[in-house]
């Protein structure tokens, strides 16, 4: 049996205990890998009467998979209210990425998958990092800067430039060492966990009708243009910058392998608008394999045993492809 | 037969004439309601063999549309290159458009439909206006402010609040005022031109996440939600602000009759990804109806036979079952 993939929780009052025991549940029926989960055990067992087995380390989660869900605890002795976070279980989420990243980066487990967390109750423990993604790569010891956040969808790509910050700072953080940066942590990573050997990027304007020569801003002609002019230089395909608005209609998602977006929203409306169920979020850049599922806690139906499991399945699935990938080269 | 809609070309060098010749070849295998062409001959004969009749007046098209495509004729004696676009090409954009205006205005034609045009043409002669909307707007009297632009796909309309201005500039544009203006044109419009008595609004946030409780931006909670506050007072069934990226999924789209969204990418997005080939963009609150095909002039294909004539079918279509509306109300 593989390596298993280290599932962290997310925030325990979330959906992401019920999508970790659906996806479980679906582990035959869907080729789902084997993982085990990090994070409070009364989580799971507020919203699941499944079987849940709690192991000590990773190499016992194999032999337990096929009959429990594998779990290594996390807190414990808390009362959890599903759809009510609190503090503690922000604490107890925050403590389960930190061991699932750890044994991740051990080589304990083949890649890290996170649930979703609440970033709001985070920073109100005192995390200082925009997201996951992060915290994560400071964790494995590489510069926010350098590694880049990828949605996954089966027919699109899509990498934001900038992620968790108000649109109003976009212009100015848009500068053409980081757009190169976050180009090449795309590049590498399409060869590396998708073993695409010449990747094609396009390149999204930021303004409407990507400025329309200047007449409608002046940052893909200031930014954008000299960014991916150098890109060419060095030998990439990487062609744009194009209207946000023509890239992602199906004719347009064939001609590239992934889409180097200005902001969050540019990269994700379209990739949840196309696969709001089944989106995956991968971390390119790092030394570990790491995917989550692209949506949030859903605290509005956490309990209600409504919550589709569909894209914790898919970034299960896709952390594994890349492992056995990255295994193999 | 039914007054006739009146079709500015938009650029003779682009598309337009191409998608507007295909749509009347298409009148009796998809219904598309009567109309006459109003721009240059030469640019449907540099790309099109079929019968064109000119005509003095809009009371002509409707005798001879069964047989071949009226035409008012705008310019003439000009050599047209399909992709080559000149000044003269943009000079004779802005007679057709502000001729099928004054006709429309004028009650000759049931509603405006316009081509693409080139914005940076129309700017290189002296063009003051953003974009057409404004355009006929000026001519209609009602200020730009007082109109709103609506995207129209088969299971999606949105209205972007602010449209063609850069990104660095929408923050500080997005006000109480405007926004309420906006939402007030929208509701008044899927009322009088779509007929929903009660229509329901679904409000974007700017920023990611709609600034997750101010921690990614402060827009939402100083702007956004004040003016739906004020719309919910009023009556409205207004709702929001939600992130973007996830409102514009299946099930999320029916939960609403329109989004209304903060910038011209968050609106055109999500409509051209899912509908690139039948985006239809409508222009609410004139006292005329107008729409358009939702693409550009597509330069490179122009004259190439490629062009694909399903946007400008379904903006005749809604401009006719708009007229329609209207006129049995």
């Amino acid at each position: 049996m593989p390596t298993p993939l280290a599932v962290a929780l997310g925030d325990p009052a979330g959906i992401g205990p019920e999508i970790v025991a659906k996806a479980w549940e679906k582990r035959d029926a869907l080729g789902v890998p084997p993982f085990f989960a990090v994070g409070d055990c009364e989580a799971i067992e507020a919203v699941w009467r499944g079987p849940v087995e709690a192991i000590a380390s990773p190499g016992e989660a194999s032999d337990c998979f096929a009959h429990a869900l594998p779990l290594i605890r996390v807190g414990g002795g808390c009362r959890i209210s599903p759809g009510a976070p609190d503090l503690d279980g922000a604490r107890h989420a925050l403590d389960s990425l930190e061991i699932a990243v750890g044994l991740t980066r051990s080589g304990a487990a083949s890649g890290l998958v996170t649930g979703p967390v609440s970033k709001s109750q985070l920073y109100t423990i005192g995390f200082t990092h925009p997201g996951q993604t992060e915290f994560v790569a400071e964790r494995c010891g590489v510069s926010g800067d350098m590694v880049a956040m990828m949605l996954v969808g089966p027919t699109l790509r899509t990498v934001p430039v900038t992620v968790h910050v108000p649109v109003r700072n976009v212009p100015d953080l848009l500068t053409v060492e980081r757009i190169i940066a976050k180009a090449r942590a795309t590049i590498r990573g399409l060869q590396r966990q998708f073993g695409i050997e010449q990747p094609r990027i396009a390149v999204a304007g930021l303004n409407p009708h990507a400025g329309e020569e200047g007449a409608l801003g002046r940052e893909e002609i200031d930014v954008i243009i000299p960014a991916i002019e150098r890109l060419r230089d060095e030998g990439f395909d990487i062609a744009g910058p194009y209207p946000a608005d023509t890239m992602f209609h199906e004719r347009a998602r064939q001609r590239y392998d992934a889409a180097l977006c200005m902001y969050h929203d540019q990269a994700l409306v379209p990739l949840k608008t196309l696969y709001f169920d089944e989106g995956v979020n991968m971390t390119l850049g790092l030394p570990i394999v790491r995917t989550s599922p692209d949506h949030g806690t859903a605290f509005p139906i956490a309990g209600k045993g409504q919550a589709n499991p569909g894209a914790m399945i898919a970034a299960l699935k896709t952390a594994a492809s890349s492992a056995h990938r990255i295994a193999q080269a």
